[in-house]
């Protein structure tokens, strides 16, 4: 089969694998129909994620059909169409039983990181029947790969964990892929202000077309003293940082109000400065997640509904990429700004 | 009357002052029984609080009798024996409706602050009705002072923020009194483990005979490696910051177990490390809180069922010392090592 | 001034009475300026509300302006526009500083009950600082009276006692004014399924305008069977008793999925069956609550940032009854079904 | 083997039985070495339980030793020691993953009920690695095996679902081993009062040397007045039920402070009244739950750390009973009054 495979610092490229097998009775191999190209794979590219070795398969997102399953599956059969999520959890060690997948003490993230992931024709799951999700008739299988990792980690990591409420405020540093499923998400829980902040003034359009009621462009004005003007002096409840570098998570520490949170979804590569002298007495927290995937559920029943509607992420689709244009679609995400894209789903068919 | 006011840097007196007066009807004035002094105290010698003007008498926590009311005030009457919180509150404004009384917009801190405080004959409190709490009958006036203070910090900041559980582990790095207090309220949700660490080996002891079940010399041994021996190599659910340096609030990024949470407590006066590229997916949270003394009513139940005895930080007691001899004790509780000083308590009478 | 007063059983009328007078330092007289009549009036109508006494002026809600204030009233100035909370509170007693401003012990519901309320050209609001609030400059008065009850009962007995979720499904049993506030503020929490009950299809029009997707007429159809259809065989997450008669609790507990809670609105003038034989193993919870307002400061932020518009639930407005046509406006409200009624504003000035 | 065999209406009896085989993959076979009698079982024995029929094995509640276990099960291998849950979790449906282990699609209360139980020699344990806990070295498996299902019950039904807190005050009625099960684990929270409340002074003894602070003797004295006079006229915060019949579950809505919860233990038979007409602007909450044993790490890290001593409820030990003598064990505990029994562990061995 075909597979899109690390080769190394600053390279991927498509390569024959055999397809894999089942190695315990919890595995299935699922056929892949569509996947994505996620920030965490170009990290991998460049040569940042010290977990993955070459010759690893990349993608830890997609949906796909039941190829075969190991002996004791029965929540799945061939045939059955699903939807993988990027975090493998076995359900029963203390971190699943506490909805920490992420820290699962046998999955976790694994998939195109310590083992082969889903940019291939066939990708083997663990802990199957606790790592993918049925799909209901009639869903978009494009649609649905938003909801393998980028849905819940702006979910989970951003709006959860920064207690987004009803009437609340909420500014969100960054407006690439993940702070944009932050905007569309938060929604849900029914701000008042969601105040979208960057410094690129297309994706801040971007963000009012998703549901930020205002956009700071960071490059030209105070963003502070911005939000304060626009939360009457207080700072917003909820601020979440979608960038990951220490400028931003030093821009969001400024606009938190009294009793706020500051929701890191960033990927940090090194230390930043908290300037606790001012915030020891201000009642707020910070927070840090990987995403466990426990809202994928959730997310799959307001797919269903029609209160959700994941494809709004999607500018490149599956009609330009095929696999053998992988390497194309990893340039395309790696240039996101020049070409204007969010995600770029991949046919695998 | 007889008042104990800060000098300017470095000094603090005995002057006379004229008894206050009731400047609003939801005022009233204190005839102080009972007070003690702070760490904030300390500060504020120092000239480290730059709220607080020369001239200021001292002085946040506090027993004492109704000495005159104002005309809103229905909740006490003169004669009523009234614990004082540490913390005024309007209850209406925003954060009061939130039980943020810290961040009360006409009050908060500014008992000793930016009004006259407790080290005084007499004491004028503002919103009294909601920043005073009746005294039971039989009740100990020494032991109360505790719950001006200390008792909700170490219970608020940080049992209550650390998210102390049941079979849960905590470790608290320093054993001062405020880290005595997080030690002795924690056991009131039954964690599995309470560690201590300090360098100091006579308050390690200390920390014991409080409930610690276990104590690290952090001068001696690695203290992240042994709390992670101790917690099957996981670190501790709640990390509890009770000094308020950076080395401390580095050492406690380096004991929390993934899902955490490290409840910082103490007064920092710079900014800190935060180590992102090791904790952005650890699923933790970092808190910090000014006390806000909601617990306050609760915590005297607790001391009236005699489930908590606060008197056990009482190491300095009403005999040694009168308010003429509050120079003295300053200096005793400013250096508490010496005279193995954890609360001083001053009889007003 | 003229004023709506009950007579004793099943009478109203308009009287003339003296002006209200501040008789506490934290009261204010308001002039009202709209007001509206709730189901609770046609209670006390028809003399089932034992503590409201012949003489009293009824109505507990309005919105006004400040006609003068208290000695330690600092919040409102003569001139200022409010709405009035339905429930008075004190913001101090234990019940008030734990959010349950209905059980405060100097407050409560007493406005129209146990002292006159609303439905006049003046009224006394005692504890003003914290049971009223201000109103936004721009905002629609007509609006903002839906807040003074109707939504938060809607929003706090119904949606947050029902702890409806993003993804959950609702049952509300109940297409009356109540039972349609539940269906708006249940959006603000993005459930999957809302299903409106009841036996007046076009109460189920209105239901289904105003939110819910689906509809069940209980004359016709298994209200039972019909929700277990529609939620996979398992019952609803959230089942809202908005009607308050032996017959619909009795419903409500059979529409209920394991796990799920039942949040009683409904006003019960008598005991119920309760099920335990089937419910004891079913892990649900039952709650009642009579609303408390803490959530009008939230509501009135998101009709400010137009998240919501209370003004759906008025069909009769303040152009067709003047003060002198309250009585007319009593037997249109009371024969809602008849007139197509949901809520009637009344402009009193 | 021998094996406790439900022989149909009101009989159980020592039987042969061929030793239970793996079935599935995730089955392992746990040789048994202490076991228990519940009142459940009880019931059975009643014929109360339909799901039960006659030649199911009875017996939910035990520890043992792996014998052998499935080919997918990595958590256990022969030879380990192991606390057996009395609930079987297969931890991936959607009630597992919501914590709702009691209402496991494959699972839930099923030994001993449905399936064969742990009263024998051997017992077949599906889902094993989610309904199985490792015993730590050292152990006292007596002591343990009140873990199964008396304390998760007490612990999750009682007091969780009671809400009980460091402060509050708790009504228990009924001291029978599930009430004192809730008067130990309800300490875990630190509540001022633990009020105990039964027509067995024996009981009431037992229940005051367990930890209540208050006992009433129902059968003499006003149990609701006397409540109320305990605290200040309020009633409890929680009221937990351990009975199961009309009359105490009534007596239990006349305990309910305002904004209380009634946390229903008891198994119920029949329907009960539920008073709304004085509960429905009270602000409680009722809640049923069966068992789901999600506590019980936490519980085994309480009995490790020696801060909870299970072996307080265990009258009978295995000294005096084989399982030759499990009839007669039956009649003791069915006659557990007269006998002074609470719970009767049986050394299978």
């Amino acid at each position: 089969m075909k597979a899109l495979v690390y080769d190394g610092s600053n390279s991927v490229s498509l390569k024959d694998k055999p397809l894999p097998t089942i190695s315990k009775p919890t595995d299935v191999i699922v056929k892949v129909t569509k996947t994505t190209i996620c920030g965490a794979d170009l990290h991998i590219r460049k040569g940042d994620v010290a977990t993955c070795q070459p010759g690893t398969t990349l993608g830890h997102e997609g949906v796909g059909i039941i190829h075969s399953a190991g002996a004791s599956v029965t929540r799945f059969k061939e045939g059955d169409r699903v939807l993988i999520s990027c975090i493998s959890s076995c359900a029963t060690c203390e971190y699943c039983r506490r909805g920490m997948y992420s820290h699962c003490t046998s999955g976790g993230w694994i998939l195109g990181n310590t083992i082969d992931g889903t940019q291939a024709e066939y990708v083997r799951i663990p802990h199957a029947e606790s790592s993918l999700h049925p799909i209901p008739d009639g869903a978009d299988d494009s649609s649905l790969v938003m909801l393998s990792d980028i849905f819940p980690t702006g979910l989970e990591c951003g709006v959860l964990n920064g207690k987004v409420q009803p009437g609340g405020t909420v500014a969100i540093v960054g407006s690439g892929p993940i702070g944009l499923a932050a905007i569309i998400t938060a929604q849900m829980y029914s701000p008042s202000q969601i105040i979208a902040i960057d410094m690129d003034p297309k994706r801040l359009d971007v963000a009012r077309q998703f549901g930020a009621t205002e956009t700071i462009d960071s490059s030209k004005a105070d963003a502070a003293a911005k939000v304060k003007e626009l939360t009457e002096g207080k700072g917003a409840d909820s601020v979440i940082e979608a960038v990951g570098i220490p400028a931003t998570f030093d821009l969001c520490q400024s606009l938190l109000a009294p009793g706020g949170v500051l929701a890191n979804v960033g990927v940090h590569g090194t230390k930043v400065d908290l300037h606790l002298q001012n915030l020891w007495d201000k009642n707020i927290s910070i927070t840090t997640r990987l995403v466990d995937t426990t809202t994928t559920p959730m997310l799959l029943k307001l797919v269903q509904s029609g209160k959700l509607q994941p494809s709004q992420l999607i500018t490149h689709r599956a009609s330009d990429f095929k696999l053998g244009d992988m390497e194309k679609a990893y340039d395309t995400f790696g240039e996101a700004s020049k070409h204007g894209a969010l995600k770029v789903v991949i046919d695998v068919d």
